[in-house]
């Protein structure tokens, strides 16, 4: 869509200094170069003002201005994204929420609660941690704000068993390209009321509406936990084993799998041993309950299934504390290590049915073969959303960038043929537009451009993302 | 919105005569005038024709050619809605789906059962269950198809645990208004690949397209189940009780309320005793769990609450077959008990916040003593989902009607002040319109009907219904 923006000129940044406390703007120059990309890095815009918000007649004011005068408008949290979503391509306004970060209220009868936008992921944790309650949503950035999380429907770890972001918010509050400020949902169980535009505005990723406050669902607290890290001798006996977990009907928390490479790069990266790496690949199952006895029962049918059928050479209990950390910490460092072990990388994050995680896996050892480049990858395997790595090493950029967009072909198509989605939770922002249009074919494009058109006739919000 | 519709021709009828089987296109007075109504039974329509589709390719025939011939077409499956929304307003076409009703696929490594639209939801429970898997949507009315509860987000009783039916779809097949068969979602877990098209024809009454194939999400069968039936010596020691029970983290998989009203004329309807009449309310706790301890340490919980807190009578364990059987054939004759104790009866099915359950159940006390008229209610009161009938019984039908005129009203605005909505389960469909316009206001109806623009810009989807 081609679209004409006006620039931003001196009288505009005199009105929108009226919006914002003293200090909370900041033009040109003054904007860090940080603020005109995400952790992605490649994708990245020239900003022309960027303004932190404190409330929603602040973020309704901003807009309305925006609209009536054609000026791009993007939000931004921790601007932890990986896929460019969050980037000022045709420069313009950020609204950063960054200080629209208070939770608003614990409602105890209806389980809920109450953020801005703003409040980050490891906050929320602590905080319904503390009242005895659990939010459930696990994305591997505890930093990430959670306003940011609702605009890529994070997943995270725990999806097998409690669902994705988009299970856990029962309302919010957005602001409209045009200024209108409205309630989205409410604080309640059902809802049959009219079409879902709750969930539209989930996963758009600040293309249709600014998200001002959040009503999250709690659960009483898990009481118990524990893991199993399971070793295989080949990475194909590992991820072999998962669908047939699945089919035990023991309902874990989490199925990790990883290769024995990825251990050893985050042994590296936290200079602390692994409890195990003797084997070619591990899986990790994470079991929750309200007792230790559901949990046993659970546990003691995976691990004997593992043990004398699936052909684990191992089981280990992960129980003790000093052995949780080493695991768990292992397990969050993975992507940073990864990272770490080479010059630049990029990312794909399928997601596949879980029956198909073993050949996809396959699939990629095969292309790094082909491709002759290296291409570790660990994943969500219970909930077939992978998370692979495509690493330059010691490549030039220009063949780099080459066999990247070829092997991001195959992967897609592959994905595609087998019944999977583009993104698995990290969205599809700049950088995955053309996988997402090839996969889901011109039909399924043109509704999610009509819908645009609907909340963001005028094109305003977050151009140049998703469809647009 | 005013749209001219072409009026089907004898040419019309032969040329659809071509898309089905023999005997499965029934055409002006050969169709019954039960297809003409739902279950609300007060709005009608007159169908120029009714065809019982087995395929996705048929749908997408007729679809294609209502669509450039401007014929209004209304999907129907079992009939059971209780909003007029598989209505035909406008006459023309019914596509009736009751004939696609093969369950296609058990998918044990995915945990997925994909399904035709006529399923009924019986079969899939009979189904499941003797594979050893749950389906957790509950909704009362058994017989209504698969089709019919995504398209309404139908919710029933165990939503408080496992949530609606939104939760327990994970992608749909579906013809849109000009004939093109898309699939939303796909058989994974994860999913943040645009916007959220799945969610958006879940819940929109078969408006925007017509679901031809789903894949439901399944989970392994709890093991256990057991409920608790509580009696309390007024309606409002009853009510009071819920929030705590929620309060108390215990996890009932539902919280039901009823009225000792209630429980006497479901007696009399089936002719079989209820364990307990002597109290004014009841509430009805059920736990479900993999093993008797994880219940056990629950429902003691939850008893000793009930008893030393709230001021319980007495606590029931239903546990024996007899028992079980006694409560539940109870609570499923609620609805069809009242309706037999009345000449007419109209239902509002508002959902509020929890913690508001017992204030609203008092305020249409108040105003079944203001309008001098019977309202009988039972519900989800664990989720906040009420089921309210106004009873005509003796006055004439002008009076009737205009007293259910004003309680709606007031009942509507009291849900909006108390941060509820217009319709927990059941929809919006015809009936419903004006009170969904009423509580949320004109711009996030303006965005349903330029979404509805989007997917059917000539208005031939089910015509007249939600936003239309």
């Amino acid at each position: 869509m081609e679209v004409k923006y006006n620039k931003i000129a001196p009288k505009d940044i005199d009105y929108l200094k009226t919006i914002v406390d003293e200090g909370d703007i900041l033009v040109g120059k003054e904007i860090s170069e940080d603020f005109g990309k995400d952790e992605l890095g490649t994708v990245k815009g020239n900003p022309d003002v960027m303004l932190y918000v404190k409330s929603t007649e602040e973020v309704a004011k901003i807009m309305k201005y925006a609209n009536e005068h054609h000026f791009p408008v993007v939000v931004r949290g921790s601007g932890t994204g990986l896929v460019g979503a969050c980037v000022p391509l045709f420069g313009g306004i950020i609204i950063n929420t960054s200080k629209m970060n208070h939770i608003l209220e614990l409602d105890e009868s209806n389980l809920t609660l109450t953020v801005e936008p703003g409040v980050l992921l490891m906050e929320i944790y602590d905080y319904v941690e503390q009242k005895g309650y659990f939010y459930a949503p696990d994305p591997g950035e505890k930093s990430a704000t959670i306003g940011g999380n609702i605009s890529t429907n994070a997943g995270g770890m725990r999806a097998v068993k409690y669902g994705v972001t988009r299970d856990w918010v029962r309302a919010i509050e957005v602001v409209l390209p045009n200024g209108d400020v409205e309630w989205f949902g409410r604080k309640v169980v059902k809802d049959s009321t009219g079409y879902a535009l709750k969930h539209l505005i989930i996963g758009s990723e600040g293309t249709l509406g600014i998200i001002t406050k959040a009503i999250l669902k709690l659960e009483p607290k898990p009481v118990e936990s524990i893991s199993l890290l399971v070793p295989f001798a080949s990475e194909q006996a590992g991820l072999d084993a998962v669908p047939e977990i699945i089919k035990a009907k023991v309902a874990p928390t989490a199925i990790e799998f990883f290769e024995r490479n990825t251990i050893l790069f985050a042994e590296e990266f936290l200079g602390k041993k692994f409890p195990d790496t003797k084997s070619n690949s591990y899986i990790l199952l994470t079991f929750e309950g309200k007792n230790k006895d559901e949990l046993k029962f659970n546990y003691q049918i995976a691990a004997d299934i593992c043990l004398n059928k699936l052909g684990a050479t191992d089981v280990f209990i992960v129980d003790t504390d000093e052995r949780k950390e080493a695991v768990w910490k292992a397990r969050g460092a993975f992507l940073e290590a990864i990272k770490a072990s080479t010059t630049m990388m990029d990312e794909c994050d399928v997601v596949v049915p879980r029956s198909e995680i073993a050949n996809y896996i396959k699939f990629t050892y095969d292309l790094a073969k082909k491709y002759e480049i290296r291409i570790p990858s660990f994943g969500h395997a219970g909930d077939g959303n992978l998370h692979i790595y495509i690493c330059k090493d010691d490549y030039d950029l220009a063949t780099f960038n080459e066999k990247l967009h070829q092997i991001f072909d195959e992967m897609y198509k592959k994905a595609k043929e087998v019944g999977g989605l583009v993104s698995g939770e990290h969205g599809i922002g700049y950088a995955k537009k053309t996988y997402m249009k090839e996969l889901l074919g011109d039909s399924q494009i043109k509704l999610m451009q009509g819908i645009k058109e609907v909340f963001d006739p005028n094109h305003i919000l977050n151009p140049g993302k998703v469809i647009d």
